[in-house]
């Protein structure tokens, strides 16, 4: 069916597969005016960009975005903007022997049940790769949110139970392909490279985790009922592939709390409403509260392993499988740039659908258009 | 907005505010000749009711649907079932000093913000109430479900961090009002009751946890990309009041995991494709395995709690806020039947959309209606 | 499937049958801060409300339009409006001997083969008198436009081939149930007369137009490709039982004509663009051009008709069938304020759609709250 | 916003403009299973591609479609079908003396009021040439929609107030560039030669008709509301720009009959209901009838003439424009085949959405799919 799009006013399309010609994205409803340049989605198509350090598959893409349309003089036009992003080192032929067999831990048998038919080619419209295109498209609605003064940031915040600091960057060419930035991440670094080492040795994978921070957010976006804000940011963040859990605020520790501890207390500060704390992780009541927006995003290991694993074919025979593919051991490094996009894209819309809910609002803005 | 629409194919669209004449829900989409009659609702409505024990608020409603219209000589015609909810016990008086004031851990400061104006009494929208319309369409697609062999239950598996077994119902009428089916149990009730008492005590509430487990699913249920069928299930339990964190499988301790534990190994049984165990919750990339579909929703404490606590005015003054409502001192018990309802709709919805993934099964409807 | 609902920001959900308990809708999305009583729909109501006069069925239905939801000490909250219509004078055993025959002109054979099973009291979803929904909710709409300066306005402007002036109000109490108000109509009203005694005499009905006006529109609503105004106005006309033609502008009538007529060219006036004709009837490429937005709607006859007319029954037995019900021998006179219904739904849809296709108008509508 | 999309299962999205890099459309929902080339496409390309006769525009451009994703091995996946179309002969320098000026006739004031910003060049989105895209898409459809041995044809049914007959085709490269197949259409060729000969003399253009005949429908396709088959197409037609007017069946001419006239008999023909006329089109209450679909689309004069026109500047400043690029003088002979494919894609969408009405064939369906 239809579902390979997402959102309401700010739209976004995707299409594309692993080993296909082609991935990309079609956004709508970008407002007209925005600057907007290629050069300005390479930076978060680098951060998702495969090959950059020993976490991530030594598939080489140029990943590169295209602008195809919607776009005139530098700016957007409000128009459709299409983006294209080229498969050039797809290497389809490493995939032939998983042509008839089903992969523990991925989409193939469900597929073949949908579809009766699958484009095994690194998992097809499945593959990690298809979030390029979310990137992308989410790249031009966060350039759109830092023009209001919105910094949506996502960063790795733990591999397996091996926590990390903001801003403790992925070094990216370093042998160590571990967390640079902070002088005190260093044991944390010599942790994860020893963790590291042993998948490589044991042809294994493991977790992570991706946090979210939303600053300068009006309050009030979202709606009240289905179209809460953290109800379209969960269906966001379980739309990438792998996630399993999701904490909004405190998350699934809230279930342990009392409600003195849980409540935030509103307080003036600045002739402003503002809170005392931030359990609810800046949304209530599925509307932003004024707060940070703060959540968390739980990634399963990497399904593709080497270790060998029972498994059945498409006619039914139960057969041993060893995944010798481009994998990455862990998905958080590359995922964070996509929970990022992904987050921008739920606000953007919020913030365009948000603009005609107050009659005076409105009325003022046509008043200004209708009169001479 | 349109915000209070849920589905694509079988879709429900609820209205109503906690002290408003009524609540109530417009489904559409239901197929034509399911047998339906408002005593096949009002078992749902029962488990979600108010005032059965004391982990539920004293608020007495009798909380039936009435069916306006879809259904004919007892079955559905295809055309909308309207359902409507009477409310018929509301003291809004009980609400005048929360007028101008923003309780804590609630969507009042956001609804002022977003509209301007507000409904003060009870919540108005944003009331737990609101839910008894999600209740009412969420039985017709359990009715549904039912009727293709798909059993679909949600049940209060913790209060704080007392773990409550499959099949402990919350017995109704006791003055304990904890489960009550197994002996095994008797520990659990005791430390349920000594926490209650506590919470009368002090005037505060606490979190929860529902666990939802869904059984005969076929296998490809969902579509690939944004309407993942996990994607569609956290909108859907995000979009439930005080929900927090979600967890498919083994959700957040997936991250924690190497990939040869998570991994669930395919085998044969019978003649079909079965899991060798259940880590992936039921749902790998989006599509439904085949596996028992788990679901974990956490809740936070019920925001409104007697304890005094700090907020504002929406005219900027600083004021101590203690709640004297009817409110259930802990959300979980009446909320299983609103996860239940959630996921039947968003299984039901994704039932009806799949039916035309292939080729062959779109040709095969057609033909016979075609040739005579 | 979901079918029921219309619109994107402002959208309506109808449901109910002919002859079930009650038929409504819910009106979404109507922003905040809008005063609004059941009064001021109710002048809607009665413009289509049977029993009138001999243009009209004489079924009586009160027709008043209750508001369960969303109003708050007599103004919008910007949540879900429910508008409740209850059926009071349905004669359901008249169409028992319709149960099992397809009466020509109408959906029966349609639903039939569709869901299998079908309503046939008074036509049930497909009854006309579906329509009360829609002008409670276009009452809404058209009230909310009011507020913007927006006047939109439907009138019957032909019986057959007799043309009806704009302001020639049909004559509610009078025997002859024609035109009344201007004085040059008079020739008219007797044709209407003569046309209208022959009908009766002949078991007859005969087709009808309607034209809408809509002025005080801004220029640039509307969506350039599939979500053009006129083609967002064509379905909203085209869902309008009975409706088998539609112009916008010089309609049909622009494939005769040549560019250099058709074109109208632009001019200044009190500094602003304006047209110096209309054969664009007030919208170009898919936006409106701050012209006046003109349509007409082209209405078969009633299909019910006394005349015997030949038909199957769905045992596939012909079968010769006479109706003779409560039936409008024209559908217009009922039908105009359906028209401006619908257009005034596809308006306030337009008009909070278009708020954000500027970055400059987002930025200081965020700015203005964002900076304290 | 949002408005470049089509469709709820089987849907389409488009971008481009006339002048940028590329047209295309991703096409989501089609079944799995499909054989598909861009060999396929072509023909249906070239029905609407330019420069092929005199009633044409002179811009050559090849209109290849090429397919980037959704197509594996020769089939369809069931995963989104991109198709791109490249821009290749633009030349953009001869729109320079457009940048400030408002076209009468065309989208240009309406693009300004509501963008602040315009892609003058072509006509940017609102360019005829956007209908490239939809009619890749359309050919995808309608590939589907001869699997199921349904017929769907639309042709030039007028010029002006020149009737043409259905088969008769515009000879591609003859210099008359009249309908050549029929010898009876001799003297139309020739009053057509005559009527675009004087065109050319006088820098004119003229209007136009297409009509469409669909067959092979089953009856019972559509939603008896909102999304009625005849609104959706009627959407559908007048989503085309230059569309003014649409009849369904006998259209216009309806509101002219009287009840005995244009009610369509039903009778039994070899054991299946059938009409004995067809006044309808084909659709009955919203739902299609069992009979030939047919509609009539009624397109204006091309608003780009070389005669000289008056108009304003965006600064205000009135002033005499005569447009002096490559445009076809009949909008009509290429715009058959976008009818054609507009028509497609609703189809296509209402008989995917339409097999989920009946509960006996969603339990069929799955019932299969749940027993071993």
């Amino acid at each position: 069916m239809a579902g390979s799009g997402f959102g309401t006013i700010f739209r976004v399309t995707t299409f594309g597969e692993s080993h296909g010609a082609a991935l990309g994205a079609i956004v709508e409803g970008c407002p007209a005016g925005l600057p907007l340049s290629e050069a300005d989605i390479t930076p978060f198509m680098a951060r998702r960009r495969p090959g950059q350090n020993a976490l991530s598959t030594p598939r080489k893409e140029a990943d590169e975005a295209q602008i195809l349309s919607g776009v005139f003089e530098g700016k957007t036009t409000g128009t459709p903007i299409c983006l294209l992003i080229r498969n050039t080192n797809a290497r389809s032929a490493d995939y032939e022997h998983l042509r008839d067999v089903y992969r523990p831990g991925h989409a193939d048998f469900g597929f073949s049940e949908k579809y009766g038919i699958r484009d095994h080619r690194g998992g097809g419209r499945s593959s990690g790769r298809e979030t390029a295109a979310r990137v992308a498209a989410g790249a031009v609605a966060q350039i759109l949110l830092r023009k209001l003064g919105i910094r949506c940031e996502a960063w790795l915040s733990a591999i397996g139970d091996l926590p990390i600091a903001r801003g403790a960057e992925i070094s990216a060419g370093s042998p160590s392909a571990c967390p640079s930035a902070a002088p005190a991440m260093a044991d944390v670094s010599d942790s994860i490279n020893r963790l590291l080492q042993r998948l490589r040795e044991t042809g294994d994978s493991v977790g992570s985790t991706v946090t979210l921070s939303v600053t300068g957010l009006p309050a009030g976006l979202g709606e009240p009922v289905f179209d809460k804000l953290d109800a379209n940011l969960a269906k966001a963040m379980f739309s990438i592939g792998a996630v399993k859990g999701l904490d909004i605020g405190d998350g699934h520790r809230a279930a342990l709390s009392y409600g003195s501890e849980n409540n935030d207390a509103f307080r003036m500060e600045d002739g402003r409403v503002v809170k005392a704390s931030n359990h609810s992780g800046g949304i209530l009541g599925g509307l932003s509260d004024g707060g940070e927006l703060r959540l968390t995003v739980y990634f399963k290991p990497t399904p593709s392993i080497s270790r060998p694993q029972m498994t059945v074919t498409k006619d039914g025979a139960e057969t041993e499988l060893s995944i010798h593919g481009r994998h990455d051991p862990v998905i958080g490094p590359r995922a964070a740039v996509v929970v990022e996009a992904m987050a921008a894209l739920v606000l953007a819309d919020a913030l365009l659908v948000g603009m005609s809910s107050r009659l005076s609002d409105v009325e003022s803005f046509y008043r200004a258009r209708l009169t001479p």
